[in-house]
Parts: C-alpha cells; structure tokens; sequence
C-alpha cells in the first residue's frame, strides 16, 4: 500500500501502481468524469500513470490551468493525426498547447492548407474522437526515438531529438499517430467534444527566419459544445471591440514601422483622451498630498546595477548607449524607481517629511521581441502612472490602504465595477531568485496582507508571483465581455531603499530606512486604454471621450445655426464639432454613430427658429428637442457628476 | 594705386601698401581711435598691415565681435608676458580670446598661481601697458619656429608646430614675450585701458586628462576703466542669481552623478512650476487650434536617415540602441520633427485638413562633452515646447504671423519686455551645407523677411546662421541685468516635407507637398526656466510661483489659526503653507523672504480674534490688515488677470 495525501491535508491509503484516476473514481463517479489530468508530487501526470511510491496528489479539471491545458494539448495530437490521415505527406514540427486552445507547426509540403478545407479535418477529427482511441505513453531510448521518426521521415522530430540530453525519451501515441512529447495527456480522444479550427498562418521552423516556413495551424476544443458555441461568440465580439481596430477607426493611436515596431504614435483624439486620463489621476493624486516629480528617459547604466534592474535583466533589454569619446553608458530607463530614489537624496529628510509621495506620468523602454508585440498591450515603450511612496515602517499599513482607495476611485470611474485582487509572494522554495533580506521579505508580505483583510478585499493568494525586489497586490478587471486583464499594482518593498542608502532622521535622532511603496493605478497609459476600448467597445465615459457632440444640419441651409450652437457649446467647454459636409442626414448619423458620438444634435428650420437642438443619445436614441443652453447645462452637469463623484 | 571697397558699397583708392590704419585716419581720426581690427576680403587683419591688392575692408571696432576679439586676444598676451616676467619658469600652452575676456594655459611648475598673486600680474600687466609695446607679427618658416621656440624651453609650443603643416607660421612679439599666433592683433598694449584676473582652473593639456594638468588663468579687459566696474558689477549680479545656486536654495531641480551629467531631475516645487508653464501654452495654443500629439523618446536609426539628422549629428551625437537578437538600432530622439512627419503621414490629408498644427512638449536628448555641460542651459536631455504645422504655401505667411503673435503673448507674461529677432538665413557662399533646393530656401527666407516686416518686428539679418533644413527667425531677450539670451526660435521648412513624401489633396484634386514650420515658444523648458531664474532672481511672477502664501504665527498659540487660513486659502486654489517652526518671528520672515516667498500673512491675537490676516508683500514691505477672505479675493484676482491677460 501506499500514502496519498490530498491538497486538504487529508491521507488515505491505495494499492501500490493505482493511477489517479482510479483514485478519482473511488472518490465519485461525477469527479471521475471530471478530471482531466493530476499533479503528482509537483509534476502533472496522465491520469492512466501508475503511482508507484506515497504521493501528494491533486485531481486536475479544466478550471485548472494544467487540466485545460493537457486537454488542448491531446486536441493538438488528434488534430495533428487528422491531418497525417488526410495529407499522408505532412511533417510536423511542434505543437503546444496555448492560453486558449492549441497550435501545430505543420509542413504541408508546396500546396498550404487553406481555411476551406479546415471543415474536413475538423470532420475526420470527429470520427477519431467517436472511435475513442486510447491515447497510450511509452519510454523509449534516444536512439530507438531517432530510428522511430527517421523511419517515418519525420526529419523535425528527428532534429528535436537529436538536440535532446541522452536517456528516456516518451511518445504518446493514438491510433496510427505517434508523437515525441513529454505529456501529460487525456485517456482517451473521447474527452474531447467540441472542435475548432481557428486559423492558419505562417511560422518559421524554431522560430529562425532562414529556416523553412510551416504552417501554424491554431485550434480550440472543449469538452462541451455550448462552451465551444459561447467561445465563438465572445470570439466574434472580442474581434469587434478589437482595441488595434477602433484605435485606427477613431483616430487615436498608430503605429509606424519607420519610428520602429511596439512604440505608439498618439493622435491628436488619443493624446486628449489620455491627458484627460493624466489629468484626472493628478487631481485625485493632488488631494492624497502626493508630489509630481520629472525624471529624464535615461540613466547611467551604474544606477541599474545598484538597483539591481540590470543583473535582472540588462542582457535582454535595449543595450546599453555609449557616448562618442568618454567611454560613458546610459540605459534607456525600464522602471522610474532609481529616478526617484535619487530625488529622495537630494536632500537630507526628516521623519517630519514622511510620507514623501512622488508620482510621475514616467515613460518607461523595456525590449519585447517584435513577435509578442501586440496593439497598445505589449509595446516597447509605455508610460506608468508610477508613484513612490517613501514612508517609516509604521506608516506603511496606513499608506497601502490609501493608495488601494485610489485605486477604487479610478475603476469606479471608469465602469470596471467587477475586479479581483491577487497577492503575489516569494516562492518559498527558491528564494535565491530575490533581492533582499528574509525579515525584509517577511514583513512587507504581511504589511499587504493585513491590509487587504483591513479593507475586507477578498484576495487570492499567489506564491512564487512577487517582483524581484518585492511582494505586490495586483488588480484584475473583467471587462464587458468578461475577460479578465490585469491593471493596476501596488508593490512593497524595502530592498530598494537599502540598496540606495537611503535614510531618515528619526524621532530618536538616528538614521533609518524607509519602505517604499511602488503603485500605479492604470497599471500603464497604454495598457489600460487598450483595455479601456475594449470594455466600452469604444464608447467612452461621457467624460473622457474625445468628441462629446457632433452637430448635424437637415440642410445646408441650417449650416450656419449648427455653427453657432457649436460656438456656444465650446466656450462651455463642451466638446462639439458640425459635420457639415454635402449629406444627407441619414448618412451624417450613422457615420457618426460608427464614431461613437455620444450626442447627435439635429437642426433643422423648426430648431433654428426656436434656439433648440434634437437630441440623440448614444445607445438610446431620440430624446425630443430643448433649448440648446439648456442642452449645454445638462451636458455640463453629467460630465461634473461624472468626474467629481469621488470627491465628495 | 590699389581700389578699397566699403561695407556699402563705396570704392576709394589707396596707395599699394596701404595699412588698414592708415584707412581709418583717412577717414577720420576719431574712427582711427576706436578701431581695433579689420577684415580684409573676409579675414581678419592686424591694423597695420599692408595691403597689397584691390580689397574689400571693414573697420572693426569694439561692438564687432572679432573687434573685442582682437583685443582680448593681445590681452592673453599680454597677461602671458607679465607672467613670465614674473615667473621666469613658467611655460606657456594656448591663450584665445572667449566669449567674455580670455584665458591662458600655464605650466607654473610646481607652485600653481594663487588667487593673492593675481594683483601682482594685473600691476605687471598695466606698467607694460604703460610702455605702449609695439605688437609686431613676422612670419617664419617651420624651422625656424621650431628653433625659437625650442631653445626657450616652451616644449607646449614645440608640440604645437610640429603638429602644423608645413609653410609660413607667423608669430606676435611685444616687448619680451614672442607667441606662436595666426593673430590679429592690436597696434600695441596701449589701447588696453582696463584689466582684471578673474579666477584660476585645472586643465588638462590638449584636453587629454592623461597630460598634464595646467594652470588656465582667466581675465578680461576693456578700453575703459568704467567699463570694467560695470561688468564686475554685472558679474557680481549674475553670481547671485545664478540659475544653479537659486535652483538649488528653492529646491527646483537637481543633477545627481548616479544618473549621469546633464541630465536634470525635477524636483516637486521645479516640476508645479514647469507645468504651469506648460499648461499656460497649452491653453494658449488650445486658442490657436493646436493638437497635442505624444511621440516615443526613441525612434529607428533609419528615420534619422531620411530626415538627413543622421548624417549630420550621428557620430557625434549618443550612439545607436541595439536589441539584444532583431538587430534593430534605434536613435535616442535628438528632435520631434520626424516623428511628427510620421503621424502626419498616418492618414490622407487634403488641403481641406490645413494647416495642421501638431503641438508636443517633447523630450529629446542630444550628446554633448561634459566639460560643456552648465546647469540648464547646456544639458543632455531637454524638452522642447515643440510643435510642427503643416500648411499650403498660401497658408505660410499667416500662420508664420499666429506664431509671432504667441511668442509675444509668452514673453508678455513672463515680463520680457526687452527682446530682439534675428533671421538666420543660409551662407550664400557655402550652400552645400544645407539640404533642399535654393527655389525652396527662396521661398522659405522670402516668407521670414515678409513676415517680419507685415508685423513690424526689426530684426538683424544673419547670413549662414541657418539651419541645415532651413532658415529661422529666433528670439533674443534682454534680462533684468542687461545679458542677452536666445530664447523661442520659428524655422520654416520646405524640405523635410519632401524627404519625408508628405502631400495633401489640393483644391485641384492633385497631389503637393505641404510647408512646414517648426516652432517653440520657449525653446526647452529647461532653458527658458533657467533664464527666467536668473531673470526675476527667483522672485517667480505670483501666477508661476511654487508657494504664493506663507502664514506665519506670532506664537504657536496661533498656529491653528494660520492652518483654518491656509486651508482656506488652498480651498480657494491659492497655493499657502504654514511656517508652524518654533522661531522667532522675525527669523520666520527672514527665511521666508530668502525662500522668494511673494506674500507673508502674520497672524497674532489680534488677527485671530477678527478674522484678519497681517499681509507683507515682497519687495513692498508691511501692506496692513484685512480679512482673509478679502486677501483671497484680492489674490485671486491678481492671478487671474496675470493669467488671463493675452485672452482678452
């Protein structure tokens, strides 16, 4: 017999070579139909694998990441054995299971697969899963793995191979298709329910653009058709409220390759949009008696290996700046921290001047390769709303929970009224990966902790998650859609502050320490406004939205009416533009509907006679006519409502 | 006979040999007192001599830059002469005239020169200026320069010719003293009426900091005594008002090594002041119809090729940004203008869309040697109040005219009263220096001059001052103390536009390049913020200034009186603090008045009891009693017409 200990705690006692799914099924026959995968003392398992020695075991499903994703990775197999059934010449490469659902690089030989045939293999996918085919795991030695695939001229599996350490090699096979592969994997094809295929595009072989291009064929599969259904939905919405594709519909970013990949060129209608963003935060920052501060893009590569930014990650990042004849290197800056430790040090400080809160709207470079750039999400250059909060150990609690109020008020503004928080802490077991003393550690993890049970914010715990230097509380917002994006973070951390010396006289006259606070509320400008298009599909708050009123004439003739009532709205200032051109009206409204204009004023003889415009709300429609001063003070009372609201 | 021709045109003849002199005698023996120099065919010559062939001559004088040249210039000899009388084993480096006085390399041996020797060599220096020492050039061969100058010991010197090329070298003598010189010079010590040794420093021999390390001795000189005490005056002034010792007791910006040189960090109180600066022009330019864009802080090397920036800055600017495996290379910004080019270019632009006036306080960073760095004046990372319009060349006059009208409502503002325009056009004789097509440079100095003169605006034409991409019309403002300094610049731009490819859609449905201007108001923040530190001294007007109030309590008593004022002062957006020290109040007023605090409130029993505050204005003293509330309406008003004066 051996022990098994549950995640609960709890032991009890199997057979020796009992596999996790039989330890499943003594459970309940309903987690027996459940569970897709195992943790085995730490490492996922297939469900079939003998147990051979007392283990702690988890039973995986598929709101566990490794159950999703042992689930999509047997879907890659079945996709890929449907292909080699359809086209006896493919050559496959790799193929990993991804966030959602899965890919193979497959080498179709001259003629690409093309979408209209994605139905077929779909198809044969289906009859395989109806055949439940056992999915079986074998060990095998390197060079009987070489010998396997070299006899199926699979030469990319015979060059991974090739490139693999001697000793015991596995292969999963499955009707007549076996793979090179580490697993885990489902029982069976039958798990599988629901299939897609996505997409096809182009990959070179290992990433490596000498090599031979293959195609990467994506795919999702679920255990359920009603999932794959919703899936498809949200897939057909997400494309809609893609933030890449209303940026360039209302003007407010771009991208140009000759300024370079990943770094964003704001339009006149996105730079408005994000300084009234700024500007917003800066009032709420200007009440909680922070400072703003500027700092310059760079900084001698010296002040990153003292904050320890560089040991980190100099090697990845943009390289180092020389200086043409004296020798010196600057770094572009990737955090705003150093900076603002040096301003700590300009001056001698006093525990009278604490809390110091110096915040920056701080433009930050950090090297992504161009392959994982996408839109606003992940760029090369981006601009934190950072603040550092420089404070005595006993402030700290008091500090956190303020910068957590702040943050509140900005997803309350901004309509994410749903958000979890998670705290990130050291991993426990490799704690050579951080910066920083253990009693250090210990104390900021709490401080974060006690805060969030302070404020009643339910958290999930994360261990192995925390910045180098620190623990963090990050926010997650689902949008509209219900997709969940990670926003802002407030960091801890007194390692920082150590490595740059720097102090404070203390009510008993000696030198200490302060902690710092590393927050930003939005995360990142470009970042949250990405994410910020895709929760209103463009349809910004009242507030903040570049265009509030456009102004339409029935006719021509009305052109000049439209004109002077835009007049009288800007110098309220309101935000109103007249589309004016040669239209008629029906075109007018729906080509400024699509530029999610929250109010259409029509005037016509009627309005220009009586001083009044006809309203149309955005999403509600007419709304019958009034004087045009009158429009203007409603206007005028929804946006101070709007932005005033946590000020009071 | 050989023929003189004038500045205006006039021709005379002159005997063959004629001395530049003997010219001004002819003319008048009052001119003949006050030339120092002359420029023959475009060089400049000694006095007296002779001039063989027909010519173009200019009398210099002292206002004419190579005037006052010439003659500090003989002044460094004279210096170098009195010293090796002095100090008979002193060996003598370089000695040029700069932009105020002259300076002269001295190995003095073991014993550098003390500040209490300086009088002795100014006493040496005046009774050689007694003997009136004939100035003599002679030119010599390579030899026997190498000759002379070795058998005196002055192995400097020996190193200097050995580095000339071969042919005539020519030296200056006077009294003793013989120097390796190109010249001109002055007739003789004579003209040197009044003279100073400023102050001693380390340099490096040759700028190598391998060499030795040599004693450089400043002084400076003039043609009247009382022009000396005024310009020790104007120095002591400017001592006192230096941009870096203010910026410092105020707390306004700091340098730290930890970052690198010139690379300013802003401060809290500096940052609130730069940006009400900033938000004082964005208003301004909101009015004109400017669009904020934002642009990234670095952009790919090849941008810079087409904007032609790179061949012309990029060896000597800061080196390329590799990433660590794309192999791209990316430029740290040294100007907006491409990335502007860039979002222009975005989308299709018709002649309808101009002018477009795209608007960016942008932070660019250009190398430059430290040795040339000084404070935030000459720094390596700035921020220009940039903005870039894109026209017709039917829109360029008017819009060149909007822009003048902004610089004067700045200069306004900030009460600089006192300013001057320069147009900088293109060296006529040297125009492969510059890009584009003389029909374009046409054109584009053709708008400035018609500019300038439509607006009435005198400006002071300068051939070759131009820009590499076109001519400019900059701005110099005299400060409180009489120093001219060169504040905003407008530049017109035909060529940029055509490297770039931009176009719109004309009236005429065909496809044109459109003009471009580049403008900024205060040139860089960091510059202009220094000049009006030492402009106003650091008393700041009250719209600009940090902290407009500070209450003062007679006795802590009364300190939770001047707290109720204060918060009601900030309720009112008047920035006010408290100075609750326990000191003496008349030590509370000293410090405040150091700290160039613009309004004092003390508040004792008396005021508290009837809600009065006791008010002292800066530089006015004691301005009575009154009720807080008045003194915040009075404030208040104050501000607003400072503010809102341009806008009515």
């Amino acid at each position: 017999m051996i022990k098994i200990t549950f995640p609960d705690g709890s032991v009890r006692e199997f057979p020796k070579g009992t596999t996790s799914m039989q330890i499943a099924e003594s459970i309940s026959s309903r987690l027996a139909q459940d569970v897709l995968a195992s943790s085995v003392n730490g490492q996922t398992w297939d469900l079939t694998r003998p147990i051979e020695e007392d283990s702690t075991v988890s039973l995986l499903k598929w709101d566990d990441t490794e159950g999703k994703h042992a689930f999509w990775h047997s879907s890659a197999h079945l996709m890929a054995e449907a292909v080699q059934e359809l086209y006896p010449h493919a050559k496959f490469g790799i193929g990993p299971a991804i966030e959602n659902g899965f890919y193979y690089d497959i080498d179709f030989g001259d003629t690409p697969v093309k979408d209209a045939e994605f139905a077929a293999i779909e198809k044969k996918m289906k009859d395989l899963i109806a055949q439940k085919e056992e999915i079986v795991r074998k060990s095998i030695s390197k060079n009987d793995a070489l010998r396997l695939f070299g006899d199926r001229d699979e030469g990319y599996k015979v060059e991974l191979i090739n490139d693999l350490e001697d000793g015991t090699i596995t292969t999963y096979t499955q009707g007549s298709f076996t793979d090179l592969c580490r697993g885990p994997h489902l029982p069976n094809t039958s798990y599988i329910k629901a299939v897609k295929i996505l997409s096809a595009a182009g990959a070179y072989w290992r990433g490596d653009e000498k090599r031979k291009q293959l195609t990467r064929l994506y795919g999702i599969t679920f255990p359920k058709q009603k999932m794959l259904d919703e899936y498809l939905v949200l897939l057909e919405e997400a494309k809609k409220r893609d933030h890449r594709k209303i940026g360039k519909e209302l003007e407010l970013f771009a991208f140009s390759e000759n300024v370079g990949k990943g770094l964003p060129l704001w339009l006149p209608r996105g730079t408005q949009l994000r300084l009234r963003l700024e500007d917003f935060l800066k009032q709420i920052q200007k009440k909680f008696d922070y400072q703003q501060v500027m700092t310059p893009h760079i900084g001698s590569k010296q002040l990153y290996v003292t904050s320890g930014h560089y040991a980190k990650y100099g090697k990845d990042s943009f390289q180092p700046i020389n200086t043409p004849e004296e020798g010196e290197e600057f770094l572009l800056k990737p955090m705003n921290c150093p900076h603002h430790c040096e301003i700590y040090k300009v001056v001698p400080r006093s525990y009278k001047d604490l809390p110091l809160r110096l915040a920056e709207f701080g433009t930050v470079y950090r090297y992504e390769q161009s392959g994982e750039l996408h839109g606003l999400t992940r760029v090369r250059g981006f601009t934190q709303d950072d603040a550092h909060i420089f404070c005595t150990p006993d402030q700290l609690k008091a500090e956190f929970l303020k910068v957590v109020d702040i943050i509140f008020i900005i997803f309350k503004a901004l309509d994410f009224e749903n958000f979890e928080a998670q705290i990130s802490l050291r991993d426990p077991n490799n704690r050579e990966k951080y910066i920083g003393t253990d009693e250090n550690w210990e104390k900021a993890e709490r401080a974060i902790i006690e805060a969030c049970e302070e404020k009643g914010l339910p958290a999930r715990v994360e261990l192995g998650e925390a910045a180098f230097y620190g623990p963090k509380l990050d926010f997650m917002v689902k949008d509209a859609i219900g997709r969940r994006w990670q926003l802002g973070t407030i960091q801890v951390d007194y390692n920082l502050p150590e490595r740059f010396g720097l102090e404070y006289n203390g009510a008993d006259n000696q030198k200490h320490c302060p902690v710092m606070i590393h927050r930003a509320p939005f995360g990142s400008m470009e970042r949250f406004i990405a994410v910020l298009i895709e929760h209103t599909a463009g349809k910004f708050p009242l507030w903040l939205t570049p265009d509030q009123v456009v102004i339409l004439a029935i006719s021509e003739k009305f052109n000049d009416y439209a004109h002077r009532v835009s007049a009288f709205l800007k110098s309220k200032d309101i935000r109103s533009q007249v589309d004016d051109r040669n239209e008629k009206i029906g075109r007018k409204i729906r080509d400024n509907e699509l530029k999610r204009i929250p109010y259409l004023l029509i005037v016509g003889e009627k309005e220009a006679e009586s001083e009044e415009v006809s309203v149309r709300k955005q999403g509600e429609g007419d709304k019958g006519s009034m004087k045009f001063t009158t429009f203007a003070d409603q206007i005028t009372e929804e946006v101070d409502k709007m932005m005033n609201a946590w000020n009071h």
